[in-house]
């Protein structure tokens, strides 16, 4: 369930002029590449290559997010622009990403993701074994947990060989360790769902969306970016300041894609949310509003295995007839208007703002 | 199917005197429940403790076999028999191994490890959300592999948190990379299994081997403690000529016992092999050996999902019968021989001879 959030790094950040952003992807892509060429080179086993390769197309739809947050927090604590390091950090935390939403994927039991068939899916698809579809499907599982695990113990490899002094390194291992277990924390709430009892459902969703979006798709790669090059406290303040706002909306908006996005566009399949009946903010404040006629509709169709288009046609209207969508629309817009007024702050290196600036409108308004 | 290694320490090593091996397993235990204890006190989350109490019952049946081997390279290399890091770095093999453990059992749907349910079944038997009986399971294998996940990040942090000179720390880093990387490819390699074509069974069953037992359990944890201790690479290599053929005797022992052993003393259940028809050398060796009419009983038997006693009986008397036993056997006793001659090496610290002469016999010759 974490989001893709595909739209942030289209061409108005990418080639916006914005100190080194342009190059960005190019730099993590190469140091990407680098790694895992040096990973195949010296595999210790002929088996490995194959699912690296995998992992490489998956890494390949990837629009490098929290790098670019990385980067950006890079530039607000005053780093060199062309420098290499925040090039090697967005690329650990690019495989740690790849780690989060490969498994996710298996535990949501996703079909679809960045418009093609999930790792799990994929890896079933080749499996060339006895047994049929079952023992093709669990094939295809363990080895998209398998590569996720890959995933995540070469993001700490490459962490480990960041060219830094050991005082920002260490600052920058703190963080990632709170990354790591927020985000875990993230996903086992939204597991729990509805079987942890006696959780007010808003604030259970408000939960879900500071640790699996907020904290982690944006205040905290800004924040890593920053304490790498060497930020003090109020520049580490102001990206919290910002970076919270922005992640919230952004995940908002995510949940509002899920319901009424286009899947041609999202790349992903716009029925997986409302058959999994996801306790989103949307939800539950469509919930909150709903008439007893609206609820009857709700408990029927949210969270049925088979819905179809029609069915989820009834459902989105009832979201849309509480207001609960204008509302959401609105939260969106207040924290947008929020992180704007914080690129006021001087604490931002000047370097800086163009791009959040950027990044704050397209997290906000985007469509896919 | 990664061994679980239960004999190793027991009172035999633990209390024999071998300096320091007697306080190691309070010493790792001690290092694990203070970082535990203080990841549940600064939980992002009030979830997360719950999830960590389950992590914690977990570690408490494991019996430290890393760390042990660790200890032992550590004094190997010369280290200070009293000195604190081999335990923390003793600590994060364990979790890392927790990690390991409870990912391979989701994989291998595994319902019994130690003699309790594993994690993915304990999980599944807590979930107290609607959905019944399938929506347990899928949560209890969703939260395993989150729980797994944990697991593995804060092994990382462990490591990171080494009191160590940078040198040594960086060569430990190495080790345990190469240790992730050999891990999850031998567990890939057992996934492959026959649908890998054109791959010879013997020497598949081998490689198996050599990653998820060998390397990991014994040569790469000893390595490890050695360049902890800043051991000079004539003890490295002596590491690896003890090493090697001791966790190659282990894995056979292990798949001897799996096949043969006690499940009220193994805490395994004696059927999840046949049934699952592992590629194990003993099977391979005994296809090998086996005579038209015997080969017959085997594709019939092995692997046949709901294997019962008698039937598992009939494969057991095969295995025995053509040879394949007394062969493994040998297989065993030769490495036992092996690795004491190395043990003659003067590279090795006196101090770690008699702790290494106990477990090269204890892992060759358990019941366990």
């Amino acid at each position: 369930m974490t989001s893709d959030l595909l739209a942030l790094s289209t061409p108005s950040t990418a080639d916006s002029g914005c100190p080194g952003a342009g190059r960005l992807r190019e730099r993590v892509d190469s140091a990407l590449a680098a790694f895992l060429a040096g990973k195949c080179g010296s595999a210790p086993d002929p088996c490995l290559p194959p699912l690296v390769a995998v992992l490489r197309e998956f890494l390949e739809g990837g629009k490098r997010v929290r790098p670019l947050f990385c980067h950006f927090g890079w530039l607000a604590g005053g780093g060199d622009p062309d420098a290499e390091q925040p090039a090697v950090l967005g690329a650990a935390l690019e495989l740690f990403h790849t780690f989060a939403l490969v498994h996710d994927d298996i535990m949501d039991a996703s079909g679809l993701r960045r418009g093609r068939p999930t790792v799990h899916r994929a890896l079933a698809a080749g499996f060339r074994g006895p047994g049929g579809r079952q023992a093709a499907e669990r094939f295809g599982t363990s080895a998209a947990i398998l590569l996720g695990d890959l995933a995540l113990v070469w993001s700490e490899e490459l962490l480990s060989v960041l060219d830094a002094d050991s005082g920002r390194k260490r600052a920058v291992r703190e963080l990632v360790a709170t990354m790591h277990v927020e985000l875990i924390a993230g996903q086992y709430l939204d597991l729990l769902g509805a079987a942890e009892s006696g959780v007010d459902p808003l604030r259970r969703a408000w939960r879900v969306i500071r640790f699996k979006t907020a904290r982690y798709t944006v205040e905290l790669p800004l924040r890593i970016g920053a304490v790498l090059a060497g930020a003090d406290a109020r520049v580490l303040t102001a990206c919290g300041a910002y970076g919270r706002p922005v992640g919230e909306a952004f995940q908002l908006r995510d949940d509002l894609l899920g319901v009424f996005g286009d899947p041609a566009v999202t790349g992903k399949p716009d029925l997986d949310d409302l058959r999994e009946g996801k306790q989103t903010v949307l939800m539950v404040l469509t919930w909150r509003r709903a008439t007893k006629a609206q609820r009857e509709i709700i408990t029927a169709l949210h969270g049925k295995p088979d819905l179809d288009q029609q069915e989820a046609d009834r459902l989105r209207e009832v979201v849309r007839d509480t207001g609960a969508v204008a509302r959401v629309e609105k939260l969106i817009a207040d924290r947008a208007q929020r992180a704007l007024s914080v690129l006021n702050s001087p604490a931002f290196a000047a370097q800086a703002k163009q791009g959040l600036t950027e990044l704050a409108v397209s997290a906000t308004s985007r469509t896919r």
